[in-house]
């Protein structure tokens, strides 16, 4: 059994190509994490997850906390026995959903209070209590709590939340204490401000984090800022150890993360776009409930890896969507998950032969190009 | 490739083992169908359905004349294509739903006329329209047009739509023609009148039918009404034809009507209580919504065949349900089906060694002996 650690196995430009090794196993990377919100991957097995090639999932700590509680999965065995997935977990601190989701909140120095938004009952989050329940949940990959504001704002505002992280960094290392067999990482924040970017990295730097994520991005801001802040960014943090950008994104904000240093990301965005219709492919978006599908004998694209992206007509796929059947649900999500993995592989294998800008070159030509002409 | 046949195998008492030949494959009876209305068996990839042991499914020709229309499926290479399902499929006329959700609806010797419940737009269905509806869809067991009244109903009434279904019954069969490679149902109607249904059966007999339906039952009678007219109707029946109750039912509807001599059974009952929280398994009906389940760290059933049923926690499955997590869905839909297979094989068994009475006696008692008791 191994504990925690990163490899840098090649970079390309300011691209990283490694692997971490966890007790439950290696994540390849770059590497995109599933969103398993509430204790699932929605409308998908585990085993239908682990196939589309994720190495890991992401669980947010304040649905799990609310339902079924942080106390109940431990007596249960753990997140991982609980939803019957075995490979690593990587949890939130609860802090961004707190801010997006919970009612009657108030922030202080000491952590945040709130009311759930199912039920109306109340719950404090400190840094010390975040670390507490992400540990009953079992997680394998554990973050600080921090605030994370919405762009644009106010310096002041950006530099006040910054500073309340870094301290909240702190308390959250004091709390984890020594556990080699998981990881705890720092969360930088400081806006869209460079200086504040790079004074939040120093600051987590010299309390020493197994990993640093970057928090506070693809919050209202331009994808141009994203990728600058970014830019700015990952050559301030530890080459040894990994970055990950949370909650994005897209898949091409995912492939300018990838280019920028980026080693790992998450997001809800492929399972919701399938719940919608909507899906990736190497020729772009495709939305489903587009009437000019409804006669369209071809799958999604006969090239593909996917099965499912063979196997089916546009014309069903585009039926199940406008009846609104679960199986579309199923289905969508599993090629849009698929389709982030393929693109993260494309991305591993052309950094380690030196090759990335043209795979990104080639990638976004093909996305540009379009999907098929009309049937 | 084999045309549309029955071969009887082993009776015991009442109750028949058998074998249905198609093209598509082979049925072992008595058979349990999942319904797969819109061209989907909800919350079910198609080999999932067909890992739980169905033969076959039933296709609504209500939903798909509407969504996404006769033609348009036979334009994209028939049902079994379009759901990428390749083993028989049974499509009912359509006459029930009409029935049961269009709206102004008109019943004439003709047909009926109606409105669609989802945009309004009129169709009309005759029972040749019925027929080539079917055939367009690549239905392999076809049903008549019949008219279905609710119970209880006048003696009158149920006399008037059981004749009416017999002259609709000669013009389907006219409609049909001649093609081994698929099946033409009769629908036997007369309500709980003995006379009525014996009078029904007489007629669809002599104008020769590929197996005989049992219409009309389980529509709003108590199960004992039902039981009555089906031990009094099948002895009526061909014994070298299939019979199909339709609509029906519950795991101890299913038993009984295999008693009393039916062959195949078709209900949304096992999808849908899935969805809504209910599995059944040998132990009877168990509801996750129940908070008994919330800490509940033991599966469905250990000694289940079936993975789903060992794999998950009560409480897990309790949390997906209470979230209302599509995995949820999945998980009890699968669930329920393959405890249906289960129930079917089990009678298939028993009948062949003549040891029906026994297995009905002890899957009855399990039922009764209830759930496990509370962790």
């Amino acid at each position: 059994m191994k504990d925690f650690s990163f490899s840098l196995i090649a970079t390309d430009g300011m691209a990283r190509r490694g692997r971490i090794d966890t007790p439950r196993g290696e994540i390849a990377t770059p590497a995109f994490m599933p969103v398993g919100t509430v204790g699932t991957v929605k409308a998908m097995y585990p085993e239908q997850v682990r196939a589309t090639g994720a190495d890991i999932l992401l669980g947010n700590t304040y649905h799990l906390m609310l339902r079924p509680g942080a106390e109940r999965v431990a007596a249960l065995g753990g997140l991982h026995t609980f939803m019957d997935w075995e490979r690593p977990i990587l949890t939130d601190s609860g802090g961004f959903q707190v801010m997006s989701l919970a009612k009657l909140r108030k922030l202080t120095e000491q952590g945040v209070t709130f009311r759930s938004h199912i039920d109306g009952s109340a719950y404090d989050l400190t840094p010390e209590r975040s670390i507490e329940i992400q540990t009953l949940l079992d997680s394998d990959i554990i973050m600080q709590l921090d605030e994370c504001l919405a762009l644009p704002a106010e310096h002041k505002e950006m530099e006040r939340a910054m500073e309340l992280s870094l301290r909240w960094a702190d308390r959250s290392k004091t709390a984890f204490g020594h556990q080699p067999h998981r990881a705890l990482f720092g969360i930088v924040q400081g806006g869209d401000d460079a200086e504040l970017r790079v004074k939040s990295a120093a600051g987590l730097k010299s309390i020493g984090f197994d990993g640093y994520s970057i928090g506070g991005l693809a919050v209202g801001e331009p994808q141009e800022t994203m990728f600058r802040v970014l830019a700015e960014l990952t050559p301030e943090l530890p080459a040894d150890k990994p970055r990950y950008l949370m909650g994005v994104g897209k898949p091409d904000d995912i492939l300018g993360g990838i280019e920028r240093g980026v080693d790992m990301f998450d997001c809800v965005h492929p399972t919701r776009a399938g719940r919608h219709g909507h899906v990736y492919t190497r020729f772009g978006v495709i939305n489903l409930k587009n009437a000019r599908h409804k006669d369209d004998p071809r799958p999604i694209d006969e090239a593909s890896p996917n099965p499912n992206c063979r196997r089916f007509s546009r014309a069903y796929l585009h039926h199940l969507v406008r009846t609104e059947e679960i199986l579309g649900a199923m289905i969508l999500s599993q090629i849009n998950l698929h389709y982030y993995q393929e693109l993260c592989i494309g991305a591993r294998v052309a950094i380690e032969v030196g090759a990335l800008a043209d795979y990104a070159a080639q990638t976004r030509a093909a996305w540009a190009s379009g999907d098929l002409p009309p049937h």
